[in-house]
C-alpha cells in the first residue's frame, strides 16, 4: 500500500484528546488514575512511603530500562554503594551538610544498642560514593571514571507528601558520578549528561526546559547546576532531572587525588546527575487525558489489546483470528495481550483505555466478514479499519505515529506555556492564571533576582541554558534597569 | 562433524582443576578473589558494607534475572515495598520480634526532630508487605497472590562480617510473599517455590541439601522452614535459600483475612521465601580454583575472551581473523571481548583467568596459517585447536559442555561431603576434620536434637526434606535409643 492510501485510512488531522478533569482538577486525576490503574499505593504506614504495585513496577522497569541502555551505551558503569552514611563522611562537606541536614534521617540504634557513630540514611550518595573514589582513583589512568546507581534514598520531608512527586523514601533515583583528569574534562562531560537527559526525556516524550538554576538555588556543595523542568496541567513547573558541575569542591573534601601525565598530584574534577521516579510521574502527568493513562508504546507493560467480539453463532473463528493476530504480533516482540474475561466490550474498553495501552485491536463478526480487523489508538481514540493481512505492519506503524504524535502534542504544550513577557504586570498575571513560565530580562545580579522572586510569588528557574552563548537574552533588567545579558524564568513549582 | 569426532578433538578424561590453595586457605581465597577481580569492596567505612563494582554488579544483574525469570513464569508479579516499617508494625508478631529484636538498625532522628514513631529498617519484610495485603486481600478472587521484589536489607550483625557471607547491609535480597485460600494451596506454593529454588541453583552449577529445619531453628513466625544448604571447601555449610510456611500466624497478626466462595470470612495462608547475594557467593566459591573465577557462562559477563597474538608481519591478517569470529560470536548473542591491549599473551591469559571467563579463543599465526583458532576452557584449562569455520558452533557446544561439567564436578564434591554415620564417634571425626556433613538417626524430639547438637559441636541443618515420606530413615535416635523415624543432619555451618 502506498503512502497516500495509508493516509485516506488514517483519516484527517488528529483529534485532540478530553481533558476537563485532567486540566481543571490535575491532582485528582493523578491520585486518581495512579490509584485506579494500581500503579503505586501511598496508604502504608508510613505517610510520604508508597508501594510499587506490579503494574506500575513493570512501567518503571522499562522507563529504567531506557535510562540504564543510555548510560551503558556512553560509558558508564553500573554499580551499587551502601545505603548507611556514617556521620563522619556525612559532614566532610560543609555546603553539603548546611543543603541536608534538616532533610536526613539518622539511624542511632542497633538492637538494643545505641550506636557509637550515627548513620544517616542517604539523601544521595556524594557522601557514600567518594570516600571510595578517594580510594580507587590514583591515577590519571583511571580516568575518566563514570559509574551510575539506581537505588532508593530518603528525605525526612516536612511538607504535604504527594505520591511520586514529593516523597520520604525515593525508590527510583538513578544517579550518576564521573571523575575527570581536567576541567575541561568535566565540562564536556556535563554536557553529554545534558544530552543523555535529553534523549531520555525525548524517548518518554517529556517535553522540558533546561534551566542553569541561579547561584542561590544550585545543588550544595556544586559550582553550578542544571535543571529540566517540565509543565504540569496546572502551570506549576516540576524538577525532573539536575546535572551537577561539582568542580574539585567534593575532591577536596573527599582527597580524591591522582597524578598526573607529568606526576603531579592534583584534586580530581567531578560531576553528579539525577533522575528520580518523577520522570514516571511527568510520563503519567504530561500524556493524560479524562479516559486514563496514554503511555508511550517504550514504556508500556501491554502496547496492544486485542478484544475478541464473540458472537455465539461465529466464536471459534474469531477466537481462530485472535490467536493468529496474537502470534504475529508476539513474533514481532511486540507487548500485546488478549482479554478473553467475561465482561462486555464495552467494559473492556473502558478497562484497557484506563490503563493507556496504546492500541486496541477489535476483532468482531464484522471484521470477520470482511476479513478485517478495527483499530483504535489510545491518544486520539480514533477507529480504523484495515485488511487482516496488513494488521500487523499497520499496529507497528501505528505504534510509532502515537509515539511521535503524543511528543508532538506535549511539545507544542510546553511552547504555549513559556511566555517572554515585556512588563511585570504580565508576568504576575500569567504565574497567577497558572499559563506556565515567564522570562524575564535579568542583569545577572542576585539581589535583583531575588527581588523578582518576591514579586512574582513564583520561584527562579534560572537562566535557559541555550542562551550561555547567544545574544538572545539581551535587554533591560526587570528589576534594576541596568543592561542584562541573560533572561531569568519564573514559574509556580512543585 | 559427527559425534566421535567431536569427542576426539576434546582429548580426554577432563582433567581436574588445581584447588590447592582454595581447599587450604578457602577464606582467604575468597577475600582475595572478591579484591582482585573487583566484584565487591568492603573497604567502605561502614564494618559489613560494601561496593558492587561493574564487574560484580554486572555478575548479579546476570545471576538476578535467572531469579527473576523463574518467578514471572510462575505467576509471580514483581513489586516494591518501602523500607522503613513503623514500629507499630513491626511489633506486631510476637515470635517475629523476639526472632529479630537484637538485630534491627532503628532511625530515631528526622533532620533536627526525634521521631515520633521510631522506624526499622527491614531485616525482611513481612512487616512492611502485611499491611498491604490486609489492605488488598479481599476475597477469593484476590487470590493467589504472588509477589516478589529485590531490596537491601538490613542487619544489625554483632558477629564478625564476612563480604558477601555475613554483612550488615544484604543488597541483593529477593524475598516472594504469598497468599492462599487454602491450606492445601499454601502448601503447592511451598513445593513450587522449593522446585524454583532447586532450578535456580541447578542453573548456577551450585549444589544444595534440602533441610526441614527443626522447630528450635525455624524463620521467627513460620510454621515450618525449609532450608537450602552449600557445602564450602573447609566442609562448613552456608545457607543458601530459604522456604517458610506461615500458616496463618501472620494473617492472625495482620488481619489479614478474604472472603470465601461461601461468604464466610477466613485467615489467609501465606508463604514466603528468600535468597540473598549468598548465591553469588556460593557460585564464585563452589567453582573457583586457584587461578580464580570460574564462572557458569549463564552469569559470566564476558562469555568469551579472544586474544589475537599478534606478530608484525601477520598483524593485519589476525586483526581481521579476530574481527570476524568477534562479529559471528556476537550475532550468536555470545558476550565476548576482544583483549586488544598491550600486554604480553600470557600476561592477558592470566587476566582473563583469574576473572574467571569460561572460553578463551587464542588467534595466533599458526593458527593463520593452518585456518585454525585455538579454546582455551576455563574449567580444566584444556587446550583444543578447531577448523576456523567450526570455531563458532565448537564455542557454543563448549559453554553448553563447560556448564554441564562444572555442575557435575560440584553435585560430585558435595554428595562426598554428606556422611550417613554408623556412631557418634564416627559423627565427631567428619566434623571436626572438616568433611562436611553428618546425618543422623533422630527419634523427632527437641531434647535428643540439642544434646546431639551439644555433642558433636555443630549445628543442626534439620531433616532431609526428601525423607518427609520415606522410611529411608528408620533407626534408632543417636541420642535416647529409641526407634526414629527420621535422620538429622549436622555441620559445621556459617
Amino acid at each position: 500500500m502506498d503512502r497516500s492510501q495509508q493516509e485516506k485510512n488514517v483519516g484527517n488531522k488528529p483529534k485532540q484528546p478530553v481533558r476537563n478533569e485532567w486540566t481543571k482538577n490535575f491532582s485528582e486525576w493523578f491520585d486518581k488514575i495512579l490509584d485506579e490503574t494500581e500503579i503505586v499505593d501511598f496508604r502504608y504506614p508510613l505517610k510520604g512511603a508508597g508501594v510499587w504495585r506490579p503494574f506500575g513496577f513493570k512501567i518503571r522497569k522499562y522507563v529504567y530500562e531506557i535510562l540504564r541502555a543510555l548510560h551503558d551505551q556512553t560509558g558508564h558503569d553500573e554499580a551499587l554503594f551502601p545505603l548507611l552514611i556514617p556521620e563522619g563522611e556525612f559532614l566532610k562537606e560543609a555546603q553539603h551538610i548546611e543543603g541536608f541536614e534538616a532533610q536526613v534521617y539518622w539511624v542511632t540504634r542497633g538492637g538494643l544498642d545505641e550506636l557509637e557513630i550515627p548513620l544517616v540514611l542517604r539523601p544521595t550518595s556524594e557522601t557514600s560514593i567518594y570516600p571510595m573514589y578517594h580510594i580507587w582513583v590514583r591515577s590519571h589512568a583511571d580516568l575518566p571514571l563514570k559509574l551510575y546507581q539506581v537505588v532508593s534514598t530518603f528525605r525526612y520531608e516536612t511538607k504535604h507528601t504527594r505520591p511520586l512527586l514529593r516523597v520520604r523514601e525515593l525508590t527510583s533515583f538513578k544517579e550518576a558520578h564521573t571523575v575527570h583528569a581536567s576541567y575541561e574534562e568535566l565540562a564536556e562531560q556535563v554536557k553529554e549528561a545534558v544530552e543523555i537527559y535529553s534523549t531520555f526525556f525525548d524517548e518518554l516524550g517529556v517535553p522540558y526546559l533546561i534551566s542553569r538554576r541561579p547561584e542561590w538555588d544550585k545543588f550544595a556543595g556544586s559550582e553550578y547546576s542544571i535543571a529540566f523542568d517540565t509543565i504540569l496541567p496546572d502551570g506549576r513547573t516540576l524538577q525532573i532531572g539536575t546535572v551537577h558541575n561539582l568542580g574539585t569542591n567534593f575532591a577536596k573534601a573527599f582527597d580524591i587525588k591522582f597524578e598526573t601525565v607529568d606526576g603531579k598530584s592534583e584534586y580530581a574534577y567531578q560531576s553528579c546527575y539525577g533522575i528520580s521516579e518523577r520522570c514516571i510521574a511527568a510520563a503519567i502527568i504530561v500524556h493524560g487525558d479524562d479516559h486514563g493513562l496514554v503511555l508511550p508504546p517504550k514504556i508500556a507493560p501491554h502496547q496492544v489489546v486485542i478484544v475478541p467480539i464473540l458472537f455465539a453463532n461465529v466464536d471459534q473463528a474469531i477466537n481462530k483470528a485472535t490467536d493468529e493476530l496474537l502470534n504475529e504480533l508476539k513474533r514481532e516482540k511486540i507487548r500485546v495481550i488478549v482479554d478473553r474475561s467475561e465482561k462486555k466490550p464495552g467494559a473492556k474498553f473502558y478497562y484497557w483505555e484506563k490503563r493507556g495501552v496504546p492500541v486496541r485491536a477489535e476483532i468482531g463478526p464484522k471484521d470477520l466478514e470482511n476479513d478485517t480487523i478495527t483499530l483504535v489508538r489510545r491518544d486520539t481514540l480514533e477507529r480504523e479499519v484495515v485488511q487482516r493481512s496488513e494488521a500487523t505492519s499497520r499496529i507497528t506503524d501505528l505504534l510509532v505515529r502515537l509515539t511521535q504524535s503524543i511528543k508532538q502534542r506535549e511539545t507544542d504544550y510546553i511552547q504555549s506555556h513559556v511566555h517572554r513577557v515585556e512588563s511585570i504586570e504580565a508576568a504576575k498575571e500569567i504565574i497567577e492564571q497558572r499559563l506556565g513560565v515567564v522570562e524575564l530580562h535579568w542583569c545577572g545580579q542576585e539581589t535583583c533576582g531575588r527581588s523578582l522572586e518576591n514579586e512574582l510569588t513564583g520561584a527562579v528557574l534560572g537562566t535557559p541554558e541555550d542562551l550561555q552563548h547567544s545574544q538572545d537574552g539581551e535587554g533591560i533588567c526587570f528589576a534594576c534597569g541596568n543592561q542584562s545579558t541573560t533572561l531569568m524564568r519564573f514559574a509556580r513549582t512543585y
